[in-house]
């Protein structure tokens, strides 16, 4: 099962796929899509719109994991992040890949343990779960990693619940 | 010239197209995209993205028109709008046609001559201006036009100033 974890941002967008095989977890291929800082908001969202079709059409993975959004802290970002994270959903629809989404207190529990784990505890144990590919992973890709293990840890090959997509 | 309106909604997406030539306002053509309820949020935004791409493949209009975003009310409501924002952006830079965005306060002073306007006056503004086509005026239409008709005033083909599109 290769499930892509989704980190969206109209600044950079970061990906992550692994596969998970007779209990192992690997690492598929990961990255950040970044726009050219001179586009416009709409070229910028074609642009991860087509890079988004492009990795799912190559890839094909069997889920696509996202975080639930939010806006607690700063509304403008989380509706900047709004309108990147809706292209990214109609990509993942269009190419026939359903969608999950996780509150990020249960992306930290899945990954560390417990919900209030700092964002580095997280990453830290991205790294430690992929550590043979460890050199291959940027920091702005870990969180989308971090999100795609989650889904493994939550679908039902593994021990948890599976999450529905989301309405 | 055509230009498009797009009043962006997960649940209702109104478009209306109209055209200015020779100074004479005209209805191109006006609806609401409505996504089956059944559909999950990636589907439905998938749904808007085909609607909006087929609408600019056929119609090729000259810019894009929408209102700029803000949470002032609703930040859940903002957020879920903001998705299908994103996609329709998407969609009109894959057609390259330009996007322009207005504040609310100026799509009521283009329409109605003062920028508190109540959303009533600028509806019947809208039917009154298509008088003729009046009957073809969906009530969901009638933003989306007033905002195809305030990129007309506000073009250089008229009076006022070119507002660039949204970085």
């Amino acid at each position: 099962m290769k499930v892509l974890g989704l980190d969206p941002g109209t600044v950079a967008t970061g990906f992550g796929i692994v596969s998970f095989e007779s209990g192992r977890l690997g690492l598929e291929r990961c990255g950040v899509w970044r726009p050219p800082a001179r586009m416009a908001l709409a070229e910028k969202l074609d642009f991860l719109l087509s890079a988004a079709l492009e990795l799912l059409g190559e890839v094909h993975p069997a889920a696509v994991s996202v975080e639930t959004v939010f806006a607690a802290r700063n509304v403008a970002s989380a509706l900047k992040l709004s309108h990147a994270r809706g292209v990214l959903l109609a990509a993942a629809s269009r190419s026939a890949v359903p969608v999950f989404e996780y509150e990020p207190r249960l992306v930290k529990k899945a990954l560390v343990g417990y919900g209030q784990a700092e964002k580095e505890q997280v990453r830290a144990m991205v790294l430690s779960l992929l550590a043979r590919h460890r050199a291959r992973v940027p920091l702005d890709a870990a969180d989308a990693l971090a999100l795609a293990i989650c889904h493994v840890h939550a679908a039902p090959t593994s021990s948890g619940p599976l999450r529905g997509p989301w309405k």
